[in-house]
C-alpha cells in the first residue's frame, strides 16, 4: 500500500507496509524515508492530525509513530515548530551527508562546487565575473518576464524568442558590422552547442584552427564531423593552406578572424578575401567564431569576416565573454539554405533555448543596458591591457628579456611568446606555480599535444596565454606583479 | 579603411571607402548601413562633434554628410533629440521591415510570433501559462542572483549547479519516492535533450511507447538509437512483450509509468516489477519519464519506479508542467555506471545548461514556493478534470453515447476513446473545428501513422486527447462548452 500526503508546505511519497500493522508500519516508512535521504534533516513533517487526516489514520496512531522516532533520534519535536527530521549525526546512518554531497568533480575535470584554486588567476577563458551586471539584469528580467506574453512560457520558435533575433540582427549590424534580418538567427546555448549543432548538420571535414580551444575540436568530431587542423600565424589563419592537399574535402572552415584564439592575430585583409573566395569557389561554409568581437582598443579593421559573405558565412557569437559563460546564450546568423536544417537539429537537441534569459538579454539590448555594459568592461579591460604592457615592456625591474608580447590589440587575452633563449613553457609554468599564480601553456591548445620531446617542442612556438580579464579588479595588479616575477628569471 | 565609432548609447562598425573622399565616403557608408538594417529605423546617430572627432574627420565633414542623408529621407533631424535613422516608409527601399521579420514559421510547423490560434484551446502538452508564477519567481531570481558566488557567473560542472541539485534529490526523494543524491543527477534543458543525450550515450534499441510523442522518437532516433514500438492497453506499457522477439535487442525501455501519455493509464504493478526483472536480467536501462507525476488526484500508488531499481533507471523529470516549458528546466537522475558518459555528453552537447535559471529554481525549492505552487495548480486542474468528468458523463443535454473519457486519475490530459458505434476521430476532429476548438487527435500520436483506410483505422483506438490544463481558468468553461457540443453528435 503506497500512500500520498502533503503538508502546507512539502510532499511526500510514502509507501506504507500494511502486514506491518499501522503504527509500525508508518514508522517503518517515516524512518526509511529519513535514512535514505528522502526526508532530508530539518524538514518540518505535518502535524500528527494532517496526517491522520491524509492517510485515513486514527491521530493516536500517527502520535505514537512520531514520538517512537523522536524517541530513536530520528525526529525532533520543538515547541511551536513542530515535528523535523534530527539533524546530522543526531540520527541514524544512511543520511547523505551534504559534504559528500558538494565534493567530486566531473568526468573531464570540470571543477564541481569550489576547487582548490591558486592565489593569482591569469588563466583565460572568461571575463571579470564580479563585473556581471547583477542588478541590472534583474532589472530588464522584470521589466521582460512582466511584459512577456502567456504564450512566452510555452513552447516556441525552436529558433529562439523573435525579441532577441530582433534586438541582435539590429545590434550585430550597428556593432558588428553582420548583414542579417531576425529570420536567419538562432539563439543557441553557447558556443559549444553551435559547434555542435554544426557538426551534425554539415558533416563532413572541418578545417579548424590550431592552435584553439581542444573541446571545441572534440565537440565538432563527437557530432560526426572530421576534424583538420589549420596553422596559424601572425596574420591569423593560414587561409592558403586551404587549397592545398590536406584540406582536400574540407567543406567548413572554422575560424577567429578578429582576434585568434588563443595566437592573438587578426585575419589579414587579404586572407579575408581568400577566405571568402574559397568559400565561394566551392559552396563551402566559413564559420566564423567572433567569441570577443567587441572588445578590440586600437582602431583598426575588424567588422565581421560575414559582412563580406552572408551567403557563406555562419557567425557564431556569444554572451560568454560580455556577460559571462552562465547565460549560455550565443547565435548562429546563417546563410538562408542553412536556416532549416539547423533550427530542425535545434529542435531535437533541446527543443529551444530557455526563454526568460532570452527575453532579458532582448530587454538588456534594447534599452543599450548591453551597450553601456560592454563600454564600460572594455574600458576596463583596455586599462589592464595597457598595464599588462607596461609592466612586461618596461617595468619588471631587471628587464626580463626571452620573451615577446603579442595579441594584445583587442580580447580578453594576450600572448607572451617565449624565445629560444629564455625559459621554455614548462619551466615557466612550473616558475608560475611558485608564485601561486595560474597560467595556461599554449602546450595544450594544439590540436594534437607535442611529445614530450626537445624536438617536437622546437617545433612549435612556445608561449603562455595570458588571460588579464579573468581576475577581478582588486585581484588583477597583485597577479600581475606574480607574472612579471615568473618572468623575470634572471 | 574601417573605421569604428561609438556613441553614448549604442556601437557601430563603418567602413568608409576612402577612395570616395571623406564626405561622400562617410555619406555612403551610413547610407549603407542603413539601407541593409544594420542601423535600424529610429536608432539615434551620434552627434556631430562626438563622430567627428571619433573618425577624424572635422566635424563640418559630417555635418554635411548629416545633411545630405537628411535630405535623402534616411536620416531625420529633430531639435532636441538629435538625427535619428528615418523610421519606414519615409527612407529608400532595401531596410527588412519589422513586419516581414514578425512572420515566418520554423522547418516543422512551429510557430514564429502569434500563428492564427482557434478560440478554443485544449490541444495537450502545456501547462495553463496564464499561472506562471511571475512575481515569485522574480523574487526567487532576485534572492539567487545576489547570493550566487562570482564563480556562478562562469563555465561550471556540466551536471549543472550544485545547489539545484541538492534541492531536487531532496524534492524528488520525499514528493516522488526517487532516490538519489546530488552527485547522481544531470540539469538538461528539457526532456527533449535528456532523450538525445541517453540516445547518443546509449545507443542500440530502445524500446519506446506507442502511442507517444512522435518527437521525442524522432529525437532518439536522429542521436544514434532505433526505436521498437511497444504497445500499450489500460495498464500501461506491454512489459510482457519486452522479452518476445520484436525487443530482442533492445537495451533501453523508456516508459510513463505514473501516467501514460497519451492513453493516460497507469502502469500496473505487476508490470512495474517485470520491467525491473527485464532491467536486472539484461543489465538493461528503463527510463522513466514522469513529464506530470506531480499532477495525481485520487490515492494510488504512484511513486517513481526508480525508487524500485535505482542502479537499472534513468528517471526524467521536468518543470516543463509545473512551471512551464520555457524555463527549459529537466533532470536525469542516474545510475551510477552511467554518470561519466551523460556528464561528458553534456559537455560535448552545450557544457552545462544555462546557471541563472538553476539557481533560481533551487530557490524556488528551498524556499517551498516550488511545493506551494504545485499544489494550487493540482487543486485547480483537479476541478478541471471533475468538471471535464462531471459535463462529459452527466450533462451533456443529451447523453453523448458513443465515447468513454479515460485517464483522469491524474495528469493535465484525458483520453475521450470513441467507440465504434459512433463519431471517428477524423469526424469528431471536424466537428470540433467547426466550434473553433482546437484538439488532438489520438491518430498523430502513433509510431507509425495507420494509413488512411478504414482496415487499418479499425485496427488501433480511436480517441481524442483532452487537454484541460492548457487553457486559462477564464477560458476553460467555454473550451468545456465547445467540447460537449462536438461530443453531442446525436
Amino acid at each position: 500500500m503506497a500512500e500520498y500526503w502533503s503538508t502546507l508546505d512539502v510532499d511526500l511519497h510514502l509507501a506504507v507496509d500494511p502486514a506491518s500493522g499501522r503504527r509500525v508500519g508508518l514508522e517503518q516508512a517515516l524512518r526509511e524515508a529519513i535514512r535514505d535521504g528522502r526526508l532530508g534533516a530539518g524538514t518540518r513533517l505535518p502535524s500528527t492530525r494532517t496526517l491522520a487526516a491524509e492517510l485515513g489514520l486514527a491521530r493516536g496512531t500517527v502520535s505514537a509513530a512520531y514520538d517512537q522516532l523522536v524517541a530513536e533520534g530520528h525526529l525532533v519535536a520543538t515547541r511551536g515548530s513542530g515535528t523535523r527530521v534530527a539533524e546530522l549525526g543526531t540520527q541514524g546512518a544512511g543520511n547523505p551527508s551534504p559534504a559528500k554531497a558538494t565534493a567530486g568533480v566531473s568526468a573531464r575535470g570540470e571543477p564541481a562546487g569550489s576547487p582548490q584554486r591558486l592565489a593569482h588567476n591569469l588563466r583565460p577563458g572568461t571575463p571579470d565575473l564580479s563585473h556581471f551586471p547583477r542588478a541590472a539584469w534583474l532589472r530588464a528580467a522584470r521589466r521582460a518576464v512582466n511584459a512577456a506574453p502567456n504564450e512566452a512560457f510555452g513552447y516556441g520558435d525552436p529558433r529562439g524568442r523573435i525579441e532577441l533575433r530582433r534586438a541582435l540582427a539590429e545590434y550585430l549590424g550597428r556593432a558588428r558590422g553582420v548583414r542579417t534580418d531576425a529570420e536567419r538567427i538562432i539563439i543557441v546555448s553557447g558556443a559549444v552547442q553551435g559547434l555542435a549543432l554544426l557538426g551534425q548538420v554539415l558533416g563532413g571535414t572541418f578545417a579548424m584552427e590550431d592552435p584553439y580551444i581542444p573541446l571545441f575540436h572534440e565537440v565538432v568530431r563527437s557530432h560526426g564531423a572530421q576534424v583538420a587542423p589549420l596553422p596559424v600565424d601572425d596574420d591569423g589563419a593560414r587561409v592558403d593552406l586551404l587549397r592545398g592537399p590536406d584540406f582536400d574535402g574540407a567543406g567548413t572552415a572554422v575560424v577567429t578572424p578578429s582576434h585568434q584564439y588563443p595566437i592573438g592575430s587578426t585575419l589579414h585583409p587579404a586572407r579575408r578575401q581568400a577566405l571568402v573566395e574559397w568559400a565561394r569557389a566551392g559552396r563551402r561554409v566559413i564559420v566564423e567564431d567572433d567569441y570577443d568581437g567587441e572588445f578590440r582598443y586600437d582602431r583598426q579593421p575588424v567588422g565581421a569576416v560575414q559582412g563580406m559573405a552572408p551567403e557563406r558565412t555562419v557567425y557564431l557569437g556569444t554572451a560568454s565573454k560580455t556577460l559571462g559563460p552562465a547565460v549560455r546564450l550565443a547565435w548562429l546568423v546563417l546563410p538562408e539554405h542553412l536556416v532549416g536544417p539547423l533550427t530542425e537539429a535545434k529542435r531535437h537537441a533541446d527543443h529551444q533555448s530557455e526563454s526568460l534569459g532570452q527575453l532579458t538579454l532582448a530587454e538588456f539590448i534594447a534599452s543599450h543596458d548591453y551597450d553601456r555594459h560592454i563600454r564600460a568592461a572594455r574600458l576596463r579591460y583596455r586599462r589592464r591591457r595597457d598595464l599588462l604592457a607596461e609592466r612586461l615592456h618596461t617595468r619588471a625591474g631587471r628587464p626580463a628579456a626571452g620573451f615577446a608580447l603579442g595579441g594584445i590589440a583587442a580580447g580578453l587575452h594576450a600572448l607572451v611568446r617565449l624565445e629560444p633563449a629564455g625559459m621554455t613553457e614548462a619551466e615557466v609554468l612550473k616558475r608560475a606555480a611558485e608564485f601561486d599564480l595560474d597560467l595556461e601553456g599554449l602546450g595544450d591548445l594544439w590540436h594534437t599535444p607535442p611529445a614530450n620531446t626537445l624536438a617536437s617542442s622546437a617545433a612549435r612556438p612556445q608561449g603562455i596565454v595570458v588571460g588579464f580579464g579573468s581576475p577581478t579588479e582588486a585581484a588583477y595588479p597583485r597577479a600581475l606583479d606574480a607574472l612579471v616575477r615568473t618572468l623575470s628569471w634572471r
